[in-house]
């Protein structure tokens, strides 16, 4: 039995990672971006899909008191011995419903250029695909925002890179007129967000969408070292995490911690 | 290379777990705590063994909204198809500080009688251990409750079952001891907590504390089954996680999603 | 706002869980079992079902070396101070492959009474179930095991508790008549595996399909107890997280770790 | 109550995140190392801080099959859909054992400092360090390494760029000075190893030592991603995670999932 693997390979005097030297040419030369790139192509990105992967994942490194950063939180206030746990705790809820809307946009294209062909004009597959949406009567991924309305800044920004870079290829294009289609039938305009536009870029890279995901999951844990290193400034009493708990306790008829005889 | 084990062991016709057949003597047999209690010590419980790895499983299954409880709601509502991730969330969080005082406790106790020996009075060797905690400025675990003042009803309860169940040694009296030494040093009846408690009973069951803070990991997974209940029972938009995500954006002036113009 | 649950109410001198005295009634009466059914049912079970749950629970506790303890004998390898990332990482593989069948088959079941009513034949409701699984080209779960051909032991001896018990229903019913039916397609006898077989009971006891997973996550981190019991005994060196390590390290020729000349 | 953070902060045309506009000055300007940088400094690094902290991460980016990857393996096996929980799994066992070094190399250089002055000569405080190790009997973090004997060639490596990006100070000093001693008082060269290394280059950068393992953590869930890239491009029969599980199945009498008649 051989566990085979590509990523790395030893030699007596050196070791490849991803086809590179680790010592001579990856410390101190390669970037997190470029680590992450050819976990995925097993190369190195060339200058513009660098540009293009950071600029997706630096997008969703950070956001704000989120279910994902709170549950850092949490989980630190419990464990702050244990940083791997509060980080994972965090990415464990970076799951379908705030985050997945990249692998489905990406999925949803591929889908659709292996049913459609390639050759078809754009707007007819665009069609076919909100046809089948409807029919289906699923939800149609990477449209729709709270606050975000009409348009998603985050989402003109990595388009208009995209189109720079030159990476825009037939996905966007794809996604773009779903996009048009969509606010005619709705009869009105419907943001296409950030995390579903992304979906797109990828798509366009040349990711599968399998491990599309795993890029949002490590952007995440970049972004939470903020999150810990908050509840170590203010220490336990004052951090967030154990307001959030104040806050919960405050606002609750069941405290089984606190049965003894004194209830708010 | 053999990968040992003493959990369990098959033959052509039946399968041993800690040595009972499988389908003939564990499913529709065992219990619960039966597997968690060989678990740890590779045999069946007796009956008091059994009431009284239950009682203290039971006293930590539910704690309300906690940290833990939290983190399994917030990663729900993320990953509502991964209740995995939902209930391993809420575990990572209970570590040393919410619940890490039993195995402490154990510890203490344990290396109290290393050191000192059996033979000594316990007013002796209680005073001995306040004395190295004073001297080394660090914590006595076990004690101290922001409600249960000056006595948790839950230790009581759990005590008088280890006397009724023929289970209490030579661990609870000294940390009794140390409990009444320790009142006289502050001169105020300080509250030896249910958890804190619990380490000298696992310790006279002749549990290794190292394996103690696996009984209330396991048992707050139980507990965790009715707060994704709730969550499902809800739906998202009405459920608690969402409720508490709402209660943090409602007061935060950073809210990373929602650049566009409406801030409050 | 207000944080609502159903799961317990606090009073000034009691606190009430699942609509029991915490103190009084639960801690030592109450089993892990009841914890459990009470979380997703909001009752205390009647004798039947708790014998039930718990048989199925116990069933699935425990799976000697699979990836689920497999990773919690490797985590508890890097991290051995957090017994909780220990179980948690063993809880995280606990997904849709290997103990995913249960919900699935309680969700066909659902569906398929919902569509074509109680009051049809279940024959006739087997034939139309298993020519919507042939349509839409997807499994079957529930079916197929490696070694237990053609028979899963478990699966009789849970049917036979549960038409002992006195829950065998209608959900049981159309599951034996699908895999009747199943054979009879196949021209060969293909197991109804005991994950598949919970699924029907759990449907028959009442419970939602979308709690189910939660049993077996919550069983499974009662039996890794003893995998992390095993890891401290044997000590680090002699581990089977360690030999695991061992063994891949051995069969590999990517060794990052071992890059300054000596390589096998 | 005001859940305050200094990580970003909200207006009505623009969000800030680190004190920089997201949209303008982030997304396809910053890099991860950047957001990572000033998660743990609330600043933007200068060019030497970026090159160094990222040569540090990427040194620990990708380690084979470590039990963290194989944790993630596995988890994968049993819930391709989870992609979250598959890295979460993996990072679990990123503590104490493989990744802890360094945060105790900062800690222990931090509480030399602290203790003994800046003051004094580095081969007295060197001297002192060792003397209180050899006292309390406990171990040396940082040193050793199973095949990297005597020198880590990733060590030099990081020591040379700390010198020539002038972020070299008295941290780096005294371990060095500390690893003279220490062969000295061992008579042979131990190796002074890469993640002990780190802790050295962490504290002369200014980080505080309890922030230091968060960096192992993101930077081993971008390492990840190659890993689940791999077990999804070779499907489940071929995977390593399903190698590795035949492995250990093959290597064990127990076999629980396997207990009708068919034993190896």
């Amino acid at each position: 039995m051989k566990l085979e693997t590509n990523i790395g390979k030893s030699y007596t005097d050196k070791i490849l990672v991803h086809g590179q030297d680790l010592v001579d040419d990856l410390i101190g030369e390669a970037s997190l971006v470029d680590m992450a790139f050819m976990g995925a192509m097993k190369r190195m990105p060339d200058e513009n899909e660098r540009k293009m992967l950071e600029a997706m994942m630096v997008t969703i490194c950070e956001h704000g008191f989120t279910p994902s950063s709170m549950s850092t939180r949490f989980t630190y206030l419990g464990a702050p011995d244990s940083i791997q746990s509060a980080i994972a705790a965090g990415l464990l809820g970076a799951g379908t419903v705030y985050l997945g809307a990249s692998e489905q946009v990406a999925e949803l294209l591929a889908k659709a250029f292996d049913k459609y062909g390639d050759d078809q004009n754009v707007e007819s597959i665009a069609k076919l695909v909100l046809d089948q949406v409807e029919e289906s009567n699923t939800i149609l991924p990477g449209f729709g925002h709270p606050i975000h309305r009409p348009a998603d800044p985050r989402t003109k920004k990595l388009f208009d890179l995209a189109e720079e870079l030159g990476i825009s290829g037939k996905n966007i294009t794809l996604l773009q007129e779903i996009s048009k289609e969509f606010n005619r039938r709705k009869g009105k305009e419907i943001t296409l967000n950030a995390v579903g536009a992304m979906g797109a870029i990828y798509a366009d890279m040349g990711f599968d969408h399998r491990i599309v995901r795993a890029f949002a999951v490590a952007a995440r844990a970049i972004g939470l070292i903020a999150h810990i290193r908050e509840e170590i400034d203010t220490g336990r009493k004052n951090s967030v995490g154990q307001k959030l708990f104040d806050f919960a306790e405050e606002n609750t008829d069941y405290l089984p911690e606190r049965n003894s005889g004194v209830i708010k």
